[in-house]
């Protein structure tokens, strides 16, 4: 792939990152900046990752989620074993920029690995005085898709 | 405050991790893992913030938004200043329970200190072949609050 051409504006007078309009984003000190997924219609929270200057400056330019893994240590396009490619709808991001929120058509319907729609499958209780550990809730009734069949063993 | 009764599961069974209902997030290095703030009836993303686990059982526990504030290094129980709390009404984690999503009652309208209602207010021109800075554009038309009149000088 070509190199690419965008630069990101500096950081250098907060007040123009936060009120401006230069794209600026800020990088962790691993490189990283968050990424926040959801669904374009629904709204829905489909997944968070991490995304590094090159994989951001990708998904600008091609127009699908590319993140970086950190459990592989490399670029992730998004989809490109499933099929279940996202098509970013829009990218914003925020006051002091540095979360990137991508709002994605999700081709296949599925986002996560396990095969639920969402990664967010699982809801928390709120309130109360609650002890000892917590369970959970599915949200979801069943998978999209088996993992196996897509992913291999 | 009184010490939080909750016990976090033990997150060594991946396959328990990801399928299962103990509720056992995962917290990184600096101890603390992403939150992910949504609107709960337009689905919209206000923020993006962090928790550490004192942050998280007092979410839980109070049913109103509390993060970490890495710059202060602080408990931070948003609204607290502005009066502008998060009403939680749903806590998800993701497969890997290593994100929190929260849906929530925005009060007051607005999360983003800016004055703005979402701190996603800008957003980032997608596909192409851009050179050079992006210049965003603005989403929101104009502020909720002010924030000199809600947070003083």
């Amino acid at each position: 792939m070509t190199e690419s051409n965008i630069v990101f504006a500096d950081r250098n007078d907060r007040r123009a990152v936060e009120e401006g309009v230069k794209f600026a984003p800020k990088f962790d000190e691993n490189g990283l900046i968050p990424a926040v997924t959801t669904d374009y219609q629904t709204g829905e929270l489909l997944m968070q990752a991490f995304m590094n200057a090159e994989a951001l400056k990708r998904t600008i330019e091609l127009g699908e989620a590319v993140y970086w893994s950190r459990s592989r240590q490399e670029i992730w396009h998004k989809g490109a074993t499933s099929g279940m490619v996202q098509k970013v709808r829009e990218i914003r991001t925020d006051c002091d920029q540095d979360c990137i929120w991508l709002r994605v058509e999700m081709i296949g319907g599925a986002c996560c690995h396990t095969g639920y729609r969402s990664c967010f499958y699982r809801s928390v209780p709120v309130g109360g005085d609650p002890a000892g550990e917590i369970d959970m809730q599915f949200e979801e009734s069943q998978k999209v898709f088996d993992p196996n069949k897509v992913y291999g063993k």
